[in-house]
Formats: C-alpha cells, structure tokens, sequence
C-alpha cells in the first residue's frame, strides 16, 4: 500500500566527465549514478512525506543493489523491485555539449525492468492516490500496457493518474504508438509535458489548441513545463503563468521529473496547484544545480528554505 | 570468406580508473574501450597477417560504431558485423581489487551481440581454415547452438575450431550446459583453457588426467594458460612446458584473449607449436603491460620485436 506508485526503469547513470566528450571515443566517466524518471520522480514524491512505492526490475548486481539501497533510504518502498537473476540492471550513458544538447546510450529496454510482471503492482496497489507513467518507461508494448492497465486499476478505485509524456518524434514512428499515448493522455488527470512534447503528441501545432484538445480527453490539469523559462498551468478554471527560479545549471537530467513529482505529490497531498507549482519550480531549480540525476531530490523544508532564499514566498 | 572466423560479443568496456573501486558506489570509469573475448581474438589475428571476420551484432549507438571502425582498422573483416537497431551494443563494467581479482557487470547476453543469426556466417565462412569459439560467447541455448552448428560446418569442409573455455562453475550450473560445453570440446582441434577450467568442466581434479580424457574426446592440441606462471603444451607427442615473459601487469584483461589468437593464428599459417608457444606467451605480456583489453594486440614485428628485448629467441 502506498500513497503515490510508478513503474519503469531504476538505472545506473554515467555521465562524461567533460563537455563535448563523445560516447564513441575513450575518456572519463563519473558513476554510477542512481537514475530513471519514474525513479527520480518516486524519490521526490517520497521526500516530500507521501507513502510511496517502486514497481520494477534489477539484475542480481552492484548497480541494482545500489539503486535499491539509495530509495530505500529516501523512504520509498521497495518491496515491488523484484530481482531478475537473468537480467542486467538498467544503465544509461550520457554526455553534455557546450550547446546544451546530449547524447544518451540506453540499456533499458533490454535491461531488467523490461522483465516487470503485472502482479509485482498487487502488493503496492491498494489505495493508491496517484499512478504516475513516465514516458521513458513505455519502450515496449508490453510496458504500454501494462500502463493502461494499472491505471484503468486505479481510476476504477477513486485514485489519478499523472503522466509525464517524455515523447519524441521518433517515439511515435513505431506502428501503433501515437494511438497507445493518445489513449493514455485520455486517461490521464495530471498531464506533465515539456517544450513541444504536447504538440508531438497530439500533432497539433498550436499550444492553446493542445491545450484544448488534451482537456476534451479528459486531462484535468496540465503542468506544462519549459525548463529555466518557467512553466504555464491549465485547468478548466484557465491559465496561469510561473517563471522559473534562476539557478547555473550544473546538471539538467532528472530536474523536470523532480518538478513532477513534486507537484504531483504536494496536489495528492491536497495544496492548491498554484501553491504547488512554487514547490514545484524550486525543485526543478534545485536539481539542476546538482550533479546526479538523483542527487536534486528534496524535502519540503529543504524546498521552502530554497524559495526563501530567493526572495519568493509560498504563500501567494 | 576468411582464414579465421570467430563470433560472438564485441563490446564497449569502462574500467574503474582506483583500485578496489566498487561497482556500487559512485567513482570514475574510464572507457569506453574496444573489448570483448572474441573481437580481441580476432584482432590479434588479423594484426598477425591472417585474413579474419567476426560474425556478430552492435546496436545503432556510438559503442557499435566505435568498435566496428577499431576493428576495421585492423583489417578485421567486419561484413559480418550487423547493425541491430532495436538493441543496444554490449558493454562491461569491471574494477580491480588489490589482491589481484576482479569484479564485473556485463550487458552481453541482453545486448545486440545476442541477436546474431545464423545467416550471418554465410558470406565469411567459405574456405574457413579456423573457426574460433570464446566461451564467453556461450551466454544462452542460441549461442551455443550457433557455435555446435558452426564448427560442424567448418570441419565438414577442411578446417579447424579453437576453443577457450572460459568456463566457471557458474556456467556450468545451467541444465544442460555441462553436456553441451563437452559436446564442443570433442568438435575442438585446439583447446585454451586457463587455470582449472578443463578441471571443471570435464569434471577431473588431476590435470593429466583431464589433458588424457580432452584427448580422447578428439582435441589434437592443448595450449594450457597459467598467466604469468607460463603454459604448458599437450598433442599425441607428449607434453611440453613453456614459461611466462615478466612483466608488469597494468591490465590483465585480454591477454588470454591475445595468447590464444597468436597461438592459432600462426599455427594455422604453418608454424610449429613450440615456435607459435613463444610468440603466444610474447602476446600475452605485451597484453597485460597496456591498458585497455584489446589495446594489447601486437603485430608479428612487434611480438619479434619483444622477444628479442626480453633476451629470447624464435627459433629453438
């Protein structure tokens, strides 16, 4: 039982340890980091004082027993990480150049957490408030459906859904999988895209009539994030508008899935959206001013110390 | 079409760069450096004159491309080397601990090189003169297949197989994987074998006895690796004893690898076996003297040269 549940990849994170280094030529790599969206994203959510839980796969090795001792200390569930003796746990490359772009290799969807079975959810299910579906954890179609069907599972029990779409172009090429994410959006009340993935997504190019479009399917709230340009809410109330904390970046990767999760946890914790979206900002802020995917978590007094430091207020 | 053909994994290795570094706690790796038994098999044969292929898979990433032009390079025959894009290219980790062992996590038998099909031989393995099997590659039913079907191939039509067992009593442990490792080692000319491998894997304690048996079962040569303790040399003539240039070992990674190729390589060019042994043993501590698992490969000019500085001589 827990408060706030996701699934998907818990990953061992390397980063080049110096701008513009290729992943195809030898140099020096810093990890291995705890990493994975829906990983981060349950980190912040169990920071923040929810109950919640994991659901996923590692191998029997030095990163999987890492990754389950780092959430485990942050509190966070892990009875529903199964470990596959099989398998390998998830790792992920990553490299920075001066431009802001990265390169990415993944071992993930052929790494243990694809080997997540439907009844791992049966023991961290019930009274879910919140299912959260990181995009980057639907690399198949058996992780698609189990997707739709945990969260059919926790609609039909009074809980929400958030889903944070993470969608690329190249994502939606393979047959059959824009009509897979349009029917989650449909299920979804907590809607978490960045930059253009909403458009992607629905291939509507015009934000406001995205904005429509994923609102008529359903979606009651929609958080959408850009990055140091701040982020703009929709409801059926309207449109508000935040700007973002000002902070150097150090480390982007994980800082829209710590933004995520904290407004998602702090609405199922019942703050009002505009209250949680300054918690909100502040967390995303504070994760790319640290290096580690996982290393920007925080808590909620850690959260309120940061806004405080930057001349902001909670309290609107 | 190439003298010498081998399959299995090519992959991109990242060494811890501090002694007794865990793999489960954050520190610095250095790599991604060309690597995996077989591809490091297959340069040192390629290095040594001989026309050699590989026959396996990398994903669409900057690993695979990474190891496909090293390969290249060195004028590996890489035709057989298929792009998979649906996976990822193999990778390792590993550090090393003051008392000289060595840990490791492996992305191989969920990485690209596990896609390899039977096809993929066709085009190579005409007028094959040796076709060699890592035991490392032997990572699943597939893969054990291919190397049965393989040497039969091979050896229908006039050539040899080489075979380095690589075997731990892990292995070993899998149904099946006992009888199926034996059922190789009687297609197998040349047998490599380290430490007490044809101990456990033939199941005898005293090693004439187990040399006696690996005999019997068909194997003309055994080439006997004890790292720097030297080799000892078996055929139906009797047995010969042979010891280690010293060196300092920076990385011991490979040097069977390199050891094994340079044996095969020059007996499959006509050269005697005590003659090929000194060439072999001068591979294997060029090997362990660099960093770097397939950095360690020596043309024959090189290993001559070697010889000569360490006071020895090539012709007996």
């Amino acid at each position: 039982m827990a408060e706030i549940v996701t699934f998907g990849e818990v990953l061992a994170e390397f980063m080049a340890t110096e701008r513009n280094q290729s992943l195809g030529t030898a140099g020096t790599f810093a990890g291995p980091f705890p990493g994975g969206a829906p990983a981060i994203f349950i980190d912040q959510a169990a920071r923040l004082g929810s109950t919640a839980a994991m659901v996923s796969c590692v191998g029997d090795d030095a990163f999987g027993r890492m990754l389950v001792a780092r959430l485990a200390r942050d509190a966070v569930d892990v009875s529903a990480i199964h470990t596959r003796a099989e398998h390998t746990t998830a790792s992920a490359f990553v490299t920075y150049y001066d431009d802001g772009s990265r390169d990415f290799i993944f071992n993930i969807a052929n790494g243990a957490c694809a080997a997540i079975e439907p009844n791992q959810f049966d023991d961290v299910l019930d009274g879910a408030k919140l299912f959260h579906i990181a995009g980057t954890s639907l690399f198949s179609g058996h992780m698609i459906d189990l997707a739709r069907r945990v969260s059919e599972r926790v609609k039909a029990a009074g809980g929400r859904v958030s889903f944070d779409p993470n969608v690329r172009k190249e994502t939606l090429a393979r047959p059959g999988a824009r009509q897979a994410l349009t029917d989650l959006v449909s299920r979804t009340d907590i809607l978490l895209p960045s930059d253009s993935e909403l458009n992607v997504l629905l291939d509507i190019d015009d934000d406001e009539a995205a904005v429509e479009r994923a609102l008529e399917l359903g979606v009651a709230e929609i958080a959408w994030k850009h990055g140091a340009k701040g982020c703009r809410y929709y409801d059926d109330q309207g449109r508000q508008a935040f700007e973002s904390f000002q902070v150097s970046e150090v480390d982007p990767t994980g800082a829209g899935d710590s933004f995520g999760a904290t407004f998602c946890t702090l609405r199922t914790q019942g703050m009002a959206a505009s209250q949680a979206l300054v918690y909100a900002n502040a967390a995303g802020a504070s994760a790319v001013s640290r290096r580690g995917a996982m290393e920007g978590t925080s808590t909620r007094a850690e959260l309120e110390a940061f806004i405080d430091g930057h001349g902001a207020s909670v309290t609107p």
